[in-house]
């Protein structure tokens, strides 16, 4: 069993207005130093899988058709084997 | 200044009918293995801070104001010191 921890972010220079809506927010709130905020997306999958190599393969494949756009996002992912 | 990387979670026992719909919508494409899917939100912060204490203090706050609701989420953040 693994767990996947999988991070969407959109691309450099893709505009974030739901990013843009915090940091004003924040800044609304008297939070000055904070530059930029980005927004992006945190899912975590459990998988019944035993082997490492095919739950790997098997959460780029579902980034690729499903989780990610890739056109204007980017995503990084950890696996990490866990006890039922 | 310091990047923060803050990832919201929604706490155990809390429903992600999100969560759900993504795992529907994978095991319609055949990927039957998913046993569950929790979907969060991945917040990457540029703070204008000089001081790594200071702006840990910041992103504790603003996490408790605004960022992240207590009542049903869960909260962890990194803070890595960047050049300009």
């Amino acid at each position: 069993m693994f767990q996947a921890r999988i991070y969407v972010t959109l691309k450099q220079g893709i505009l974030d207005p739901q990013g843009n809506a915090v940091q004003g927010a924040l800044a609304s709130l008297g939070y000055q130093n904070v530059e930029e905020v980005r927004v992006g997306k945190y899912l975590v999958l459990s998988l019944a899988h035993s082997d490492r190599a095919e739950a790997e393969k098997e959460v780029r494949e579902m980034c690729a058709r499903l989780l990610v756009n890739p056109v204007i996002e980017d995503y990084t992912f950890e696996l990490q084997e866990v006890s039922l």
